[in-house]
């Protein structure tokens, strides 16, 4: 049995390389291709995408999906959903998980990809419940990273849990480019001995090991790989799919793709990359295996550069970097990624330019702190969470569970402001409801595509 | 025992990224800290460098070798030696050839690097010879490319010839990035069973395959494997150092380099390639499996590019890239390297242009015909070659056999015009006897570092 290839162009590349600035008609000439090349699905929605298409684009990502699935024969699309944040940044209550997971569906998504930055199972748990319902294919998500508190029994110990709860496959997301041959090798093979599940390796280049972690996945017996098209590959993004598929060629791996389709998809994104050249941010090509001292991605580098420069303190770079592994120390080791990348990165930047630590405290880190992002991997830095949120005790349940319904609530609102034209905006409306009432009024517009020189670094997400 | 890097940002990844434009002042500074990394060896030497310092650079190769070795204290250099043809792009008599190896040991070559771009053994003896007389290492080369004549059984004949002669290593020389994990497992194991030589993996990146080919090398004993510092790999480059070192860390295939100061290298090369951008060629920086159907390295790529431009002829492009293999095929399969991936590569844009093949052929085409490169990997299309020769009989000796000596003659005459200060300047007269008097009298400028628009894709050479 071949390796499943999913191809990444059109949702992990762009957002990794170029600020998942791809527009929707940029896609869709293109699909009639990717449909025959033969990978087992195409990574197409969600992540970054749903916000970026709203606030960037004035696309609406309903449309999109729906326009790619109708442009797809036999190619599954999957998605990358952050559990109960769904594509937001925040949990949402589980009204609204239901109604957007129901929704994605029907409008064309075969695989979700589930996760929670904290791998705290009771973030996922209901939205794996209600994608099974739908009868899609889910995927739970291992959020790789490396601390004293990741093992991988832990890890297998967590992909269990997830077949316990009906999952098809599992992913290991890696979006920091750190995971080493040698544990890729252990990882998966414990998986593929200690669960039934099909096992999907994601990784992002940033460190440059990736290509040789998947070779060493199929070894170990991986399932699936993910992979982007060679304009939208290496550096922040995934392995190129032609080079892992001419890897394979010929062996019992071998994901059997048309090559001379991938050519010319090579070749239309040849196109695409020149055209959105200025969103390539130039570290997010780049290799760097600083990563695996820091554990800073690529899209997180970034963002740290433009805080610091914002405040006009870019010497302190170097200290700021030193920062993160110890304020991810204290906060219990989470993985990073979104949203905990974007909390970890912005406190350790507050901690150098405040000039003692935790004198200055956002509120995501409170909130942190009080549980409400879940349960932290690792027991937290006592001191740092006394100084953070006093003797306050945090909550010991889901948090979710502390939210009321509220599409009922969305929808009429959104009627009585005459935004509602489809069941899709009311959740448009409540997942951003600061800005989808003026994209729903097609009051936005696209953003050009040659942005003013400011802006050409935007700001990443990281998932 | 770990794995042994060679480093080659200093020959190969600048020659292949950079069009070999690299400044010794821009080496200088970085050589203390590379001193200490644990690299087996640099290659510093040879290949396309001694052309362009003369041509381009108006820096005296041989004093660039000198400073370099000055700027080391424990790390070897490596040259690049292209047989008979040193480092030019014909047949030396044999008394240049032990000369410039003399002079090139004496001035501080470890490890000399003998190639011949057929693969005859003949072209390579002499330099081998020379080599181990000096006290040397000196590794034979096998050049890898893929035919119906070419088979891991072949190679390693080839190899054990090369033993039977002295060699130290051998090195598997895969310029286009052609060879898959499998057959570079098949082949290095075949070569560590059957010779008792160090073997050492050279591939570009250019399909993408090379850091998983670099990680089964190791699987299969491979001892050597080249790399570039990140800033300066990947596409027509090697893989990256940092990111071998790293994938490999903590296994028994650990090179343990110094990662703090290759992070370093790192930041000082980011920069050199910042400084040297405009010499950068898109296509040499992509991935690109279609090399895998016409077997055409990058560096050839774009020579063909500026070939049919010249002619205004650039629609041809696709015409010519398929016309490639064909020309290979009728002359018996040669591998594409300096100088077979120019004469070939001209051939076939001449095939094209010309509107019937072999209408119009070069001298070098003539030549090659009659035997003067070498013996052909197979035998080459009698019907061609009837065309290109007529009925002369190739010559059936090591072609140079057939030349005299010419040490003394190009002594004689350089001291008579006055540019001789020191023995290695009768070698750098001999090597290039048109522009050598004009260098070596101080009448060249260097080229500036930005080059006009027109410049900006300077010929390349294939080794
Ligand atoms: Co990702
Ligand atoms: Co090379």
């Amino acid at each position: 049995m071949g390796i499943k290839i999913v191809e990444t162009a059109l949702r992990d590349a762009h957002q990794s390389l170029m600020a998942t600035r791809l527009r929707t008609r940029d896609m869709i000439p293109i699909l009639e291709k990717m449909d025959k090349v033969g990978y087992y699905a195409l990574e197409a929605w969600g992540g970054a995408t749903f916000d970026v298409c709203i606030r960037y684009l004035n696309e609406d990502p309903w449309e999109r999906l729906k326009k790619i699935r109708e442009n797809l024969k036999k190619t599954k699309i999957q998605m990358l959903l952050r559990g109960q944040n769904l594509v937001g940044y925040k949990h949402y209550p589980d009204d609204i998980v239901e109604k957007f997971i129901e929704k994605a569906y029907e409008n064309g998504v075969d695989i979700f990809r589930i996760f929670d930055a904290l791998n705290d199972i009771r973030n996922m748990e209901h939205a794996i419940k209600v994608a099974k319902e739908q009868g899609a294919h889910v995927q739970g998500t291992i959020c790789y990273t490396i601390s004293p508190y990741h093992t991988i029994d832990k890890y297998v110990e967590f992909a269990k849990k997830l077949e316990d709860l009906g999952c098809d496959s599992i992913a290991i997301k890696d979006m920091a480019g750190l995971i080493s041959p040698k544990d890729t090798y252990k990882l998966v093979k414990s998986l593929k001995e200690e669960t039934d599940l099909l096992v999907n390796l994601h990784c992002h280049c940033t460190s440059g090991m990736a290509p040789i972690s998947y070779y060493v996945a199929c070894e170990a017996g991986v399932d699936i790989l993910d992979t982007a098209i060679s304009p939208l590959s290496w550096g922040a993004s995934q392995p190129p799919t032609e080079s892992i598929a001419a890897a394979l060629k010929n062996t019992k791996y071998d994901p059997k793709l048309n090559m001379e389709l991938l050519s010319e998809i090579k070749k239309y994104f040849e196109k695409i990359r020149d055209k959105y050249k200025k969103f390539i941010d130039p570290i997010a090509e780049r290799i760097d295996t600083d990563v695996l001292k820091y554990q800073i991605p690529g899209g997180m580098l970034s963002n740290l550069v433009a805080q610091l420069k914002e405040q006009n303190m870019l010497d302190k770079f170097e200290e700021v970097l030193k920062e993160v592994p110890k304020v991810r120390k204290d906060m219990g080791y989470p993985p990073l990624v979104t949203p905990t990348s974007q909390i970890v990165g912005t406190q350790a930047v507050m901690n150098i330019v405040g000039g003692e630590r935790y004198k200055l405290v956002s509120n995501e880190v409170k909130e942190y702190f009080r549980g409400f992002y879940g349960r932290p991997p690792a027991p937290v830095n006592p001191k740092v969470k006394k100084k953070v949120i006093g003797n306050e005790k945090p909550i010991d349940c889901r948090p979710a569970d502390l939210l009321e319904p509220q599409y009922e609530k969305y929808k009429k609102d959104g009627e009585k402001m005459g935004i509602i034209k489809k069941e899709e905006d009311v959740l448009t409306f409540a997942l951003y409801p600061s800005i989808a009432p003026r994209f729903l009024r097609g009051e936005l517009k696209e953003e050009p595509l040659e942005p003013p020189e400011e802006e050409k670094t935007p700001k990443k997400e990281l998932s």
